[in-house]
């Protein structure tokens, strides 16, 4: 059994700049692993432009209404001072935040049907790494 | 003594699409049951549609600026893909969060006078569920 | 050696109406006080017109494309009903968040060298305050 006091690390890898991936499954993994029935979920995502969010997964248009606002609200290219080309990933970053505090409560992760975790807007297509306490 | 480990449910009902409802009191009531003078709690909000926060409550315009300014941000039936008529509530969800940790201290969550918690934007006259650890 | 269990307070003075204050030495000066070697740190930020967030510190310019971002989503006195002058302060305050919930590696937080804390968007020269969790 996992010593639940550890935290455990999901990789993603992402295939497009602005994108939401569904890690429900991961992380449910990692708490059924723990064998733990009841409790509270910890997810960090280390990366500065990406973020962490649960919206609905039923409809998958949800996620392109999600993506699509964001970058109407923060368009990439907007005349950043930032030279790397991913300012705009790094403000909805900050937008949506990088932690998230969740009811564990094994085999599932508490959450509904249609509610799913994500991780969301990686600028490039990088080796990512999620930080989900247990 | 209810178990400080075990979770509690907040059941909230909204009257209009978009709206603050102030959840302290109730969050307050949950802690002081628990008799605990010092610790961590835990909010997580399992609507898609709706979110949490931290704001003024002593002025009730400032909610009135947060409402309004989030619906020119992301107006009602900007010509999103998803059908249900509530895609500006869940792109909403994700930029406030569904959860939060917040300081509590008995009898009192911590908060100053003219700080409360809310859960926000429900699209519509549902019955709302918040979880708070306790 | 400090109480791991209990809060320890982070007081800062802003200097301009918005901006972004590094934060991040002082956790981890109070993480490293505790001689905890792996854990989770909370933060908290108990003012209404402040918010936190982890966010690039490697290059200078992603502090000013967010705050630049923000105060074009949010402009400062665009009509809003509260009267203090801070009200576009305490939706970004929304935006952002009040809480962080952190890996805490003593003596590090976890962070890589390009990510900070920070706390933002004070509208005013206060001296705030901010409660970290250990």
């Amino acid at each position: 059994m996992p010593n639940p006091k550890k935290m455990e690390k999901i990789n993603l890898r992402t295939n497009n700049r602005i994108e939401l991936i569904d890690i429900t499954d991961k992380v449910q993994a990692i708490i059924a692993k723990t064998k733990i029935k009841d409790g509270i979920c910890f997810l960090f995502c280390p990366h500065t432009t990406a973020g962490l969010t649960i919206n609905e997964n039923a409809d998958p248009s949800v996620q392109r209404d999600i993506t699509n606002t964001l970058n109407k609200l923060v368009p990439e290219g907007a005349g950043y001072a930032h030279s790397e080309g991913n300012a705009d990933s790094h403000i909805k970053s900050s937008l949506f935040g990088s932690s998230l505090t969740k009811s564990r409560q094994a085999p599932r992760l508490g959450l509904g049907e249609s509610e799913r975790v994500r991780s969301n807007f990686e600028e490039e297509r990088i080796r990512g790494k999620l930080y989900a306490w247990r």
